[in-house]
């Protein structure tokens, strides 16, 4: 009730509580303790995974784990989480991994106000061989580290928060289901915490982390998504913040999603220009494959020209079409009059996004200035979509080893 | 710790007991009560000024008033605040005026990832009568409902959160400073709380109001501000969300401005377009005032297409300089290049910011592509932006009788 007591009071009151008794701790940097019983490891510029305190849960604050055919994305999380305090002056606290807990937040925080957030998107697999993995974590930490510059949230090092989530997963491994349908989302995020209406950049921040059991993203499944391309509405423009996986590009979308949704239509298909470039696909990347008459066949994605997410799940459909040398794989613009032409005379072979959530999705039709754009049915056999799907389940899965996959221990 | 438990236990709960006791109530509205004691109005469409309920602070709750010449913009609150919930099944529950407290949020809420929020500006002011009148409160209330229709947020009527705010600004009147150079600024804000990751319209919302005893917005007070225009970073774009009071229109622009600090400057002044059309500076509406040459002068500002928020102070503004008829009133593009030629030719007479916050803020100089452009420094009287502000104070502060200002009861 009082407002300068902003900073989670509650759970760090109970820290305090702990480090007294059964805490865990790791390694034995000196600390200063600030304010508010937040220790802050003195102007350090990152947080170290050494100094990393866990609070378990009592057995009565475990919860039932969901069955793996309940899994709607997003909607179950597990029994522990990440805090870790930033204070401009002070720098980074320690890391602590607590029983999951609501957030206590002065409703002056900036993240309530001006959206200073940011976010990422990973998963934790559980292998065919009973071994936990993540899948390229350091490409979510190069890109986290950039929208927080970009967002004047703080900088860290990546490293040190791969092996801090690895603990973390560790803790709630039970969580990881035993189901290749299935995976853990790792969500880490990061919000400006400083409570004062200014608008500028905050003083103070938190990056917390939450795991969350998922089945497939689109309840669906592996089943074509419909779309609607209005290009009335643009996601992201140049000079604007489209490549950051920032909360600010989200937010203004859901109200088109719903318009989407209210047609019958799955997802949106963002546009850009007087030439409805194709950008993104709801939020995920955007891949069309072409015949290009030849006997030659195209992968394009627009480029990373910053419009466009650079997306993990981009960066791997990519660096393996590549590796496959069967086709050629574009990073170049392409227009709806590029695809309707391909779809009129044959060429168009498939569409589908790409994204850590719903890993590929292949898309069924369009709906786009009055016409729908249909895509042929292929078996799957054919299609690119599911060997790609099929290609990246098995190196996340462990059937294949892979430099890719990172176990956690 | 309950993850389901995320809408603000700790406060419900204490409503709850408080209903029981000594609970102030008006109206008698039949209520269902959903969970977490939220008591719902059935599948109500808007909450109602008549179901308010208010539970005071104790005297030990109540905080000490900081000195009006410590205030700064935005860091002090006062005593009470006021919070709304809204479910989209049950509609908006009953509006509850609570002492000054942390909000609790399941770290998965919307607002947290997604950027699902809004908010407002206003003022209250003490008049020379002690009278405490808010300012032309129906335009916050339009732009609000607009806001949230684009933000996939639910609307209300505007009237009866105004008949609120009076009744909470009544409560903590003794908040409204005793002075001229202040004001009780007030904070509506809507935020997006269901606890899930998909990128979807939220389910839950929280609208709350806080109060801040505010100064002059800028410490420097009515001195001029030097600006930093670089075309390079873009506020807003066509078919997007410029127009909007949302808060992924600010958080993309704080590095921006941090940039500008860290060059000496004050504010961002925000270009669109290769032509560099000017379109907002800092949050605040911009202002040209040009000498045509011939006798005659011209306020512009750019007009509402979509990138510039529609500002309460801006349409003040220009309502008042169409009265006066003393100089055209433009609203239409205004590019850097006429602005440079303007001020070669000695045409320039003056450029100023209007919002809320700091009402009326003369630009001194701008830094764009290598060159500094220099306002003409006038003497008080003679300038523009200097006659606006005193004819705002004297209807804000009651020295004149005028519609747009509302007194609270």
């Amino acid at each position: 009730m009082n407002d300068q007591d902003w900073r989670s009071a509650a759970p760090v009151a109970k820290l305090r509580d702990y480090a007294r008794s059964r805490s865990w701790r790791i390694g034995t940097q000196p600390r200063v303790v600030l304010s508010h019983g937040v220790r802050y490891l003195s102007s350090r510029t990152t947080f170290k995974a050494s100094d990393l305190q866990i609070e378990f849960c009592t057995p009565d604050q475990l919860k039932k784990k969901p069955a793996v055919s309940d899994l709607v994305f997003g909607r179950h999380f597990t029994d522990h989480m990440l805090e870790i305090y930033w204070d401009d002056k002070a720098g980074w606290g320690q890391p602590r991994i607590t029983p999951f807990h609501d957030l206590r937040l002065h409703p002056a925080a900036k993240v309530l106000h001006y959206a200073v957030e940011l976010f990422e998107g990973m998963k934790a697999f559980r292998g065919r061989d009973d071994e936990i993995r993540l899948f390229r974590p350091d490409k979510n930490m190069e890109r986290m580290n950039r929208t927080a510059a970009r967002s004047a949230l703080p900088n860290f090092d990546g490293n040190e928060l791969i092996e801090i989530l690895k603990k973390l997963i560790s803790i709630d491994q039970e969580w990881v289901p035993h189901a290749e349908s299935s995976s853990l989302y790792i969500r880490p995020t990061m919000i400006g915490t400083e409570p004062t209406l200014g608008v500028q950049r905050p003083t103070n921040a938190l990056l917390f982390v939450i795991l969350s059991p998922v089945g497939p993203y689109f309840s669906s499944g592996f089943k074509p998504v419909s779309l609607l391309a209005d290009p009335e509405f643009v996601r992201a423009w140049p000079g604007g913040c489209g490549m950051m996986k920032m909360g600010s590009n989200y937010g203004p979308t859901l109200a088109i999603q719903k318009i989407a949704e209210e047609r019958g239509l799955q997802q949106v298909l963002w546009l850009f220009g007087p030439d409805h470039k194709i950008t993104e696909v709801g939020a995920m990347n955007i891949m069309v494959f072409l015949d290009k008459g030849n006997g030659e066949k195209e992968l394009v994605t627009p480029p990373l020209h910053g419009l466009i997410l650079p997306g993990v799940t981009r960066d791997t459909l990519l660096t393996l079409g590549r590796q496959w040398g069967e086709f050629t794989v574009s990073e170049r613009d392409i227009t709806m009059a590029e695809v309707v032409q391909a779809e009129s005379e044959g060429k168009l072979l498939e569409i589908f996004g790409a994204g850590t959530a719903a890993v590929v999705t292949p898309v069924g039709e369009i709906h786009y200035q009055g016409k729908v754009i249909k895509m042929p049915t292929l078996k799957p056999e054919e299609s690119l979509a599911q060997r790609y799907f099929n290609t990246i389940k098995e190196i996340q899965y462990g059937h294949v080893s892979h430099e890719w996959s990172v176990p956690i221990e």
